[in-house]
């Protein structure tokens, strides 16, 4: 495994000895040692129109040795960049928590630590990603695997050969790091990807083979989709040309997942160019489908003030400048309701197998 | 698949079916129907001392058709369970929040609804659990499915032969209910099962194939493990008569995940007998361990206020009452310090497989 992977390796890891040759380097010449690190605040964040992306933009800051308020991070920076250097030299992979229990130690002769809390090494981990151009993921740095896919799709993860279709309804375990390097995917035989929000709606959808019937791959993070799910569906979006079609509830924070998984985030608008799905579609919940589909009122939660004003928010931002979109949020605003994918359940147990997603695709009944 | 299960189905549609049958004889009589429901409350449930369980007690109460503080509950309960035969007859899972959705309408010449909230119908479906001696997944009704599983362990789901030492470090996603109608386990070569709470160690674990070189299972919940990982722990250690090892964070909610492990919990006492396993140790972190294995004390975490006092409170719980746990809670709240398994990555990335688990099995360094 190890030696299959050394090539990648070996990419991130001369990027990850630069920092340290950058202080080597500045050191024999007597120079103060710096480093050009891209700005990730809102000021610094894009939206590209014509890619669909949110993006970092080109505005840097220097972090140097020699300036008081700096060394601090600086001297932080480097040890962590140490610890990425060893995950990569070992080939093992780890949690943000751990980076941060790893580099902590107190300074010989003081009582001063390193690191105080993991506030204090996250955001270093992201500036080491965006100035080395490295996904996280390429760092060797996990977060959560709460994601479970089934459908025709063969993966190889340790050299297992994983086949998506032949796991019963549980299906397999989305690993945090879906990098080429980690899991391969030897063959794909679906039409689409969709990309669910909940478990429980996932649950459904495997346990009825939805999958067999419109030959899909069916994915879930069990809520916000993590980023291994959402680099996976980016996978088989890019090297299996599938569409991909996002199904969340109805309600803002359901637009905001889907907008995420679509062009990015603005907290994490360096990644958007590895994470994000500028061709993802929505297909549903639509405020306008408790309407198409005689879903009652009463299964239709009040919206709170919070849900109004994050619903007025997300109408400002440019990627859902588009009409459909802006009456599908007024919609949603003026029926003053929001409504769960749970709520399917009050016509039938199956309707979502069964009549929502059938129609929906047969109609081509999504946003863009 | 539908007739595979018939069998089990049947005599859980028949409990449905006989809270039915109390109305219909009831009127036919024309007396005023009435259920007779465990108790869930506090003051009747019970610590078995000898078979190491939390028990729920005999106290009954009655639930009656014609009593206006019971009738709406009374016609609530009838609903739930209808919508629980359909189920049944449908050979269908869903969730709690679904069941709420299902039931749900505005009765008919008026304008309440069955039921105006989830915490209506909740309540109702633990009564049906407890009234019919029938555990929620043997009612239908899924909790999440957050858990991942690897090594030597081969399960029949769907039909399908999953062989968990074939799935790569991703591993088989633990679905919600695993009663043997749905989910089979067709051979288990495994010594132990090693219980883990947190999603990272159990991905250094399985990365490092950890399961391989000990001959054991690695489950974990991804947190406080949800139900169908806990049943599957129990059926594991049941049918095939395996240790169970549980690894947690050195806190008092470690300390609690553990025990609702081994002995179940006051709030679902009535599932204990189904769900705990009393023979379940505690392999780490202990408050010793710091000491044990060198772990420098800025690695810990300072004892809050609520930690304390939660500490204090397992303290009085009858099933801590041993001395060793009673040394081992004490020890926490001497040092002030808790600790995270993360904290060992402070050793090195691989010190949890190499040095600290190996040690601890060898040792048989547990907590029971």
């Amino acid at each position: 495994m190890a030696k299959k992977k050394a090539k990648t390796n070996g990419i991130v890891e001369k990027k990850l000895i630069g920092i340290a040759d950058t202080v080597v380097v500045a050191a024999e010449h007597s120079k103060d040692p710096t480093f050009s690190i891209p700005i990730r605040s809102l000021a610094n964040v894009n939206f590209d129109e014509k890619r669909g992306l949110i993006e970092l933009g080109k505005r840097k800051q220097a972090r140097s040795f020699f300036n008081v308020g700096m060394a601090k991070k600086f001297m932080q920076t480097v040890l962590v960049a140490d610890a990425l250097a060893e995950l990569q030299r070992a080939d093992l992979t780890t949690s943000l928590r751990e980076i941060y229990y790893r580099t902590k130690h107190t300074i010989k002769d003081s009582h001063e630590n390193t690191f105080d809390s993991q506030n204090e090494s996250d955001p270093l981990i992201e500036d080491l990603e965006v100035t080395l151009a490295a996904l996280r993921e390429e760092l060797h740095v996990r977060a959560e695997n709460a994601g479970s896919i089934v459908g025709p799709v063969v993966f190889i993860d340790d050299g297992d050969r994983v086949d998506c279709s032949r796991l019963g309804k549980g299906g397999y375990s989305v690993p945090s790091i879906v990098e080429p390097e980690y899991l391969q995917i030897a063959s794909c035989k679906a039409d689409f990807v969709l990309l669910v929000e909940k478990g429980t709606q996932w649950n459904r959808l495997s346990e009825d083979k939805f999958w067999r019937r419109y030959n899909c791959v069916l994915l879930t993070g069990n809520g916000q989709p993590p980023r291994g799910v959402r680099r996976l569906a980016r996978r088989l979006h890019e090297e299996y040309n599938l569409p991909v079609y996002v199904l969340v509830d109805n309600d803002p924070w359901g637009y905001y997942i889907y907008s995420v998984v679509k062009q990015g985030s603005i907290n994490l608008a360096f990644e958007s160019q590895r994470m994000a799905i500028p061709k993802a579609k929505f297909i549903g919940l639509s405020s306008a489908d408790p309407d198409h589909y005689g879903l009652p009122r009463n299964v239709g939660i009040k919206l709170n003030d919070k849900d109004i004003s994050r619903a007025r928010e997300l109408m400002k931002y440019k990627w859902f400048q588009k009409k459909e979109w802006q009456n599908e949020i007024k919609r949603m605003l003026t029926s003053e309701l929001k409504y769960e994918l749970d709520a399917l359940a009050n016509k039938d147990f199956q309707y979502l197998t069964k009549t929502y997603l059938p129609r929906k695709l047969k109609e081509k009944d999504w946003l863009d």
